[in-house]
C-alpha cells in the first residue's frame, strides 16, 4: 500500500499530534483552518460532503437560489491545508477511553478534539411535528420546503373548490426569531412579487403568510424599538404577525393556537426552537436544557482539556459574563479560538480565556427591508438591508459563490424573478 | 366564484377552441408559444413545473451546473401568453371519445391535442437494471448520478482495501451516443481536473471510466470520421472506450461483458437506449419497435387529424423522405409546425407537410474537445466545442439562465473548479 508507484497509496502515519473535527459548519471549518500551520494533523469528519452557508437557507426554500450557491464542498475549502483531511462519515459515539471517535464507517484516533456539530430543530416534546412543520437546517429540508410552497400554489391552480384554495394558499411560520422572520418575508416577496402573471385562475399575491410567535414580540434578541420596526416591514410585505399565540395542535390540514382558533392551511415552517446535536451523549456528560454541553473558560471539556465543544452544541458564558449566542460568528470565533488553544498548548503558553466579540446583529424581512443592531447604532430599512447583504455576501465562502449569489441578488432585486423555483425530489 | 371582487377567480368559459399540449418539452414548449397569437386557448399540461434543458443535464451529474440553471418554471416562460395556461399534473390516459385528457387530478377536455411526452430510458428487456445503472432524463436522475460518483470517490478516500478502492474508483458509461460520449468526457474531467489535490490517500486522477459500446464506433449518427476523432480525443482525456462490447449484467458489484469478461465498479450510467413515452397506450395506437406512434405528414394521427404526435414520442418520415431524428431541434421544429397547422387550419388554409431542416449535428467530449457535422463542413476540437457552447448558450431558455451558465462555464474553463459538487437527497 506505500510503495512509490501503487496507483493508491496511504500517507506515511504521522507523528504529528492528531487534531479531530467533527463538524463542518462555521465552527469547525474556522478551527481547521487557522490550525493550517500548526505541527498537528487534522482530520475533519462529516456526514455531508459540503459546508452549508445556513443563514441563507431560506433564500433556497423560497427558491431565489440554488442549494450548490450557498455549499461549498468541504475537501475544496481545505484542497491546499496539506495537514487537512476530510473524512465523510457519520458520527456515532465518541470512545473516551480510547481516544477514538466512532463512525458509521471506522473508528479514528484523536489526541485533541472538537465538536461543533451545531444544533436541529427542537419541537418540544411534539416530535413526530416534524414531517409536517418541517425546519430549516439542511438543504434537503430546505429543497422540501420549496416544494411543498410552489406544489400548494400549483394545486390551487388546479382545482376548483374555494375552500381548499384557501387553505392551500396559507402559509404558517411557527417562531418569529430571524429564521422564522426572514422565512416570512420571503414567501411573502415570492407570493406577491415573483410569481405576478404566472396564474390564470389564482392570484398568488392573495395568498395569506402567518407568523406566529408564542412571546409578545418578533425578534426577542433585538431590542424592542427594532422588534417594532421589523414588525411594521413585516406587515408591509403583507405577513399576518400573530404574537402571544403558541400552537397546540399541527397536523395535515393545519394548526391550532392556544386561543383554540383553528386555521387551515397547506405549508407549515418550523422556526420555534432548537436542540443541540446529541455530542453530549456521546461525551457522557449533562447538559442544560437546549441540549448544550456546559464547558470551561477555554471552550475544552470540565474534566477533559483536549476535548472542546463550540458553536451551538456548547453553553459558554465567556470571560465577560456575556451568554454567547447560537450564531455563526459565534461559533467562527469558538472555533478559532481553540485552534488558538492547541497551538498555545503545544508551544507550551497559556490561553487566556474565551472573550465573544459580539459585532452586532442583523435580521433581514425582505428587499430593502431589515433590522440592525450594533449596539451603539440601531438602523432599520433600507441602511440596514444594504448593511446585511454587504455582510451575506462577504462572509459566503468561496470567490465564486459570492459571484453567482451577487448575480442572482441583482437579478431578483431589479426583475423580482425567482430562478430557482423548482419542485424536484418526489 | 366568478363575480368581481372574489379573491380567486375563475375565468369565464372561453369559446375559442383548446388546444390541449401534453409535455413542455422543447416541442410542447415551441407549439404553445407559436399559438401565441392564435385564436385558441392553450394548456399546457406537465407533470413537472419546470421546463428542462436535456442536453445539459449530464453536466448537472457531474457537479458543473446547479439543476436551476438548466430548468426554468413553464409558468414562468408562458407568464404573458394570456391565452395560455399551465396545469402540473400527470396525464393517466386520453378520452377519445369524449375528447378528454385524463389526469390524475381531473379530466381536461380538447378541441386539438399535441402530445409531446417525449422518451424515456429503455433497457431492452433488463429494465431490473434502471435502479443500478440510472440514465440521465430527469433532475432527480442527474442528481442521483451526482450523487453516486461522488461518494465513491469519499468511500474510496476512507476505505483501506485495495480492491474495493479500484471497483469504487472505476465508472462505466454503458452506450457510445452522445449522451454517453459527453457523460464519460465529464467523469474523466471532473476526476483527472477539477478534484485535484482534495484528496490525502486517493489520486482521483487514477479512476477509470469506462465507455462500452455494442457498436463498432462512438457516435454512430456521425460520419465515420468524427467517430474516429471523438475516440481519440475520449482518450486524449483518458476514458477507455470499448468497442463491440455489450453488456450481459449489471449488479451492485458491477457488469460482465458480452465477452464474458466481468468488471468491477461502483458506478454506471446509462446511455444504450431510448423508449417513447406511453402516450401510444393512452392513445391505442401501435407502436414501432421504440414505442413511437406513426403519423402522418401533418403529424396528426392517421385515424384523427385533431390529435398530434411530435418530438420523441412520434415516429416520422418526413416528406423529403428523411427519417427525422430524436434531437432538440427536431422537436423544437414539429412544435412550431403543429402550431402553423391549427393556425391553417382554423383559418381555412391547408399546410404543406412537414419537413425537417437539419441545421447540423454537434457532439461534446470535454473542455475544448467536441465533433460538429455541418454536411457541408465537418469539425472537431476547439472549433467544434465553440460552435457547440454558443449553440448551447444561446438556445438555454431564458436570459438570465444564459447569464449564469455562462459565469458558471467561464468559471469552470479557467479554474476547472466544479461548484456543484453536492452530496444531497439521501
Amino acid at each position: 500500500m506505500t510503495e512509490r508507484g501503487n496507483p493508491i497509496n496511504s500517507p506515511p502515519p504521522s507523528p504529528r499530534p492528531r487534531v479531530v473535527i467533527v463538524g463542518a459548519g462555521f465552527g469547525g471549518l474556522n478551527a481547521a483552518v487557522q490550525l493550517r500551520r500548526a505541527p498537528v494533523e487534522v482530520v475533519v469528519i462529516d456526514r455531508r460532503n459540503y459546508h452549508l452557508f445556513q443563514p441563507l437557507l431560506y433564500q433556497v426554500a423560497t427558491g431565489l437560489l440554488s442549494p450548490a450557491q450557498i455549499a461549498t464542498p468541504i475537501r475544496h475549502i481545505l484542497s491546499r491545508q496539506k495537514n487537512a483531511s476530510v473524512l465523510m462519515e457519520r458520527v456515532i459515539g465518541i470512545d473516551r477511553v480510547r481516544r477514538e471517535v466512532v463512525t458509521d464507517m471506522s473508528r479514528v484516533p484523536f489526541d485533541y478534539l472538537i465538536i461543533a456539530t451545531g444544533a436541529r430543530h427542537h419541537y418540544f416534546g411534539h416530535e413526530s411535528w416534524e414531517t409536517i412543520a418541517p425546519g430549516l437546517k439542511k438543504i434537503d429540508e430546505a429543497t422540501e420546503i420549496r416544494a411543498r410552497i410552489l406544489t400548494a400554489f400549483e394545486l390551487a391552480e388546479a382545482g376548483d373548490d374555494d375552500e381548499q384554495r384557501r387553505r392551500l394558499l396559507t402559509f404558517a411560520v411557527i417562531g418569529a426569531g430571524p429564521t422564522g422572520v426572514e422565512m416570512a418575508g420571503a414567501i411573502a416577496e415570492l407570493a406577491r412579487h415573483a410569481m405576478t402573471g404566472d396564474f390564470r385562475r389564482i392570484d398568488p399575491a392573495r395568498a395569506r403568510i402567518l407568523l406566529i410567535e408564542a412571546g409578545d414580540r418578533v425578534l426577542t434578541s433585538f431590542p424592542p424599538e427594532l422588534s417594532e420596526k421589523a414588525m411594521r416591514q413585516l406587515e408591509g410585505l403583507g405577513v399576518e404577525v400573530m404574537l402571544r399565540n403558541a400552537v397546540t395542535a399541527c397536523d395535515e390540514d393545519g394548526l391550532t393556537l392556544s386561543g383554540g382558533e383553528r386555521i387551515a392551511c397547506s405549508s407549515i415552517v418550523w422556526a420555534a426552537g432548537v436542540m443541540a446535536s446529541p455530542a453530549a451523549k456521546w461525551l457522557g456528560e449533562t447538559t442544560d436544557r437546549a441540549g448544550r454541553v456546559p464547558i470551561g473558560p477555554d471552550l475544552s471539556l470540565m474534566d477533559d482539556p483536549a476535548i472542546f465543544v463550540i458553536g451551538d452544541t456548547a453553553a459558554v458564558t465567556d470571560a465577560k459574563g456575556q451568554v454567547v449566542p447560537g450564531v455563526a460568528p459565534a461559533a467562527k470565533q469558538m472555533g478559532r479560538y481553540v485552534a488558538k488553544v492547541i497551538r498555545n498548548r503545544l508551544a507550551g503558553r497559556s490561553t487566556p480565556a474565551f472573550v465573544y466579540r459580539d459585532w452586532g446583529n442583523l435580521a433581514t424581512i425582505g428587499r430593502k427591508a431589515a433590522v440592525a443592531d450594533f449596539g451603539y447604532i440601531r438602523l432599520s430599512g433600507l441602511l440596514a438591508w444594504l448593511a446585511w447583504s454587504f455582510a451575506h455576501i462577504w462572509f459566503l465562502i468561496g470567490f465564486r459563490n459570492r459571484l453567482l449569489v451577487l448575480v442572482d441578488w441583482a437579478w431578483a432585486y431589479f426583475t423580482y424573478d425567482r430562478g430557482a423555483r423548482l419542485i424536484t425530489g418526489r
